[in-house]
């Protein structure tokens, strides 16, 4: 409310002064300025279009009051120079999955998505009124930022490879795009993860730089081609299960806002990240046929024995993460417990239902 | 930016006439008053809560520039009567299931949930990206109505019994409350289903008026004490598997708002419809042990047998349903078209992933 005083004061001020406001400083000196640097390319499908959405939409939703730059990836500063841009306070927010910053603190790794982790649905709960967004706020200030949910893909597919994937041994010595936790899942099961941001996966896997990657799921898929180097297409993965996108802001820069500004760009943030995983969704299956039909592309699903041994594999590394510091034990230990109480009940909710629609229907 | 336009002109015009600007009847001329007419009680724990929550943001967001009256059930029309006050123009929005409305029209109930239909995710999926929005458009077009979804509570529990369910034909007799396309469901299997809003249930399922209820899910119904009455609570029911709650707007109301209003009022929308399922989500497995531990309530899920005999009736009712007018079949096909789209991508996503994740980790 202190900005909505400071307007009134500053309108009367303008007219008593009548006779110099031929330039109209008081107007400028009311908006606020936020420049945000993306991890996505300009105009991409599914990701970054949603990211410039977000963008239109705080202008919108503010009148004006907020001025929003977007900067995509390589605009400004590289994807992955996106969390120092912000943390030094030279622009005001980034968009990006919070794992990148898993090399800073594994801690970011649970406010995106982790192995045998929650859900979009799970993970929203968790963030909004599990008490997750005060773990965020804890581990997002060692860095001087603060973030909110802003996008979300659903679970995602398991990958693309050149090959079947039929035990946990097929793992052994491939070199595959998968950052966050999951990339060290299948470090433990003897393969090479790489971390790439999405521009860069097409060029790696065409050359066998890579030879395997994960993305999002068919929707986002579709437009990567990876299809031209790799067409066995794995159903749902372990390493990415839901969870969020985050719009990480210098967190100075978000405390000096108003009640008002915080609240406008909270609603774009919690309306987008809904619109995201809602717009995945209503492509996934539609893209998915397309693939197939289109580029002949072979989908499966893991089998129990591959799902067993990415289960062993995890059970590591989340150990080696609490031993990482007394914050990423406190994250780790919360997440598990919050999943099992939230997933837990799903087992006689939505995916009791969805099991018997599916059965019942003969979907799937 | 017509809104704008007026209000600079407007300040402007008062300062030049100084000597009379003891009233302040400029800013009263650009608030516009929001009647909102609600089918829940007040300070009802979720879905009331929710409501009044959705209220304050369209004020908090516009700034005051939208002044919300918020009246819950009762406070100025009965809950069943919130339709007819604002398709009059009496008042301009109701919050509400619009299953409800489904004796004007049957077409209503795809816009809340439907049997063996869609859940919340795959619903918003069509709603903002798949069509549906449109079809609700039109629906509620024909009633001088537009609304936006404002609330979901996810897959219901199939409901509070006190006897076990252990075949189709357990219905036969049975009285229940189950409003929307569910009841006619269970009316096919022999059921006398009826429709009371959430304030009469407790007290006709206690005076054995009625011998069955289903409501919500265990962080709504735990404030309702059905337990008292009936012991034996099952998991997801086929009547009410997701889907949304609608801001219904008188639609001349709407269409007279500015761009910026209509995108603050969408925005608060859409950041409850998704916050009020996170909501009960987050609680859903808390209170759920709440009721086992401290009521002794009896936790079942149906058997196949009782979801084999929910689809061959839910069959009939989709047949007779097509048959009520061209719209009601336009829906219809258009919703179970979508279903099998959306759905069934999610069999090898979000569903494949939490059953092998449940697996492994021995959850639910």
């Amino acid at each position: 409310m202190e900005r909505r005083k400071f307007l009134t004061t500053g309108a009367l001020g303008a007219v008593a002064t009548a006779g110099t406001i031929t330039s109209a400083p008081a107007i400028a000196a009311d908006v606020t300025e936020l420049n945000i640097v993306s991890t996505w390319p300009r105009d991409f499908p599914g990701l970054g279009l949603s990211a410039q959405r977000l963008a239109a939409r705080i202008e919108e939703l503010s009148e004006g009051k907020i001025k929003v730059n977007y900067f995509a990836a390589g605009e400004k500063v590289g994807a992955f120079d996106s969390f120092d841009e912000v943390a030094s306070g030279n622009s005001q927010a980034y968009i990006a999955a919070d794992y990148y910053w898993k090399g800073k603190h594994p801690g970011f790794a649970y406010f995106t998505s982790v192995p045998f982790g929650m859900t979009n649905w799970e993970w929203n709960a968790w963030i909004k009124f599990g008490g997750g967004q005060a773990l965020w706020d804890e581990m997002s200030g060692e860095y001087g930022l603060k973030a909110l949910p802003c996008g979300a893909t659903g679970t995602q597919m398991g990958g693309w490879f050149n090959k079947e994937i039929e035990s946990g041994d097929d793992f052994k010595g491939l070199k595959m795009r998968m950052p966050g936790l999951g990339g060290d899942v299948i470090a433990k099961m003897g393969a090479s993860p790489v971390s790439l941001p999405g521009s860069q996966i097409y060029e790696n896997l065409v050359s066998g730089s890579i030879d395997a990657t994960e993305w999002v799921g068919p929707y986002n898929d579709y437009f990567m081609k990876f299809y031209e180097a790799a067409k066995f297409y794995y159903g749902a993965g372990m390493h990415e299960p839901g969870g969020g996108l985050a719009f990480g802001m210098n967190a100075e820069w978000w405390s000096a806002r108003s009640t008002w500004e915080q609240a406008i760009i909270t609603a774009a943030c919690m309306e987008e990240h809904s619109a995201q995983a809602d717009e995945a969704l209503a492509n996934n299956g539609i893209y998915l046929s397309k693939l197939v039909e289109e580029h002949g592309v072979q989908v499966r699903v893991f089998n129990d024995d591959v799902y067993d041994a990415f289960g062993v594999a995890a059970e590591e590394v989340f150990e080696e993460t609490r031993d990482h510091s007394p914050l990423a034990a406190k994250i780790n230990d919360q997440f598990q417990l919050k999943l099992r109480e939230i997933g837990g009940y799903q087992a006689i909710g939505d995916i009791a239902y969805t099991n018997q629609r599916n059965r019942v229907l003969g979907l799937g």
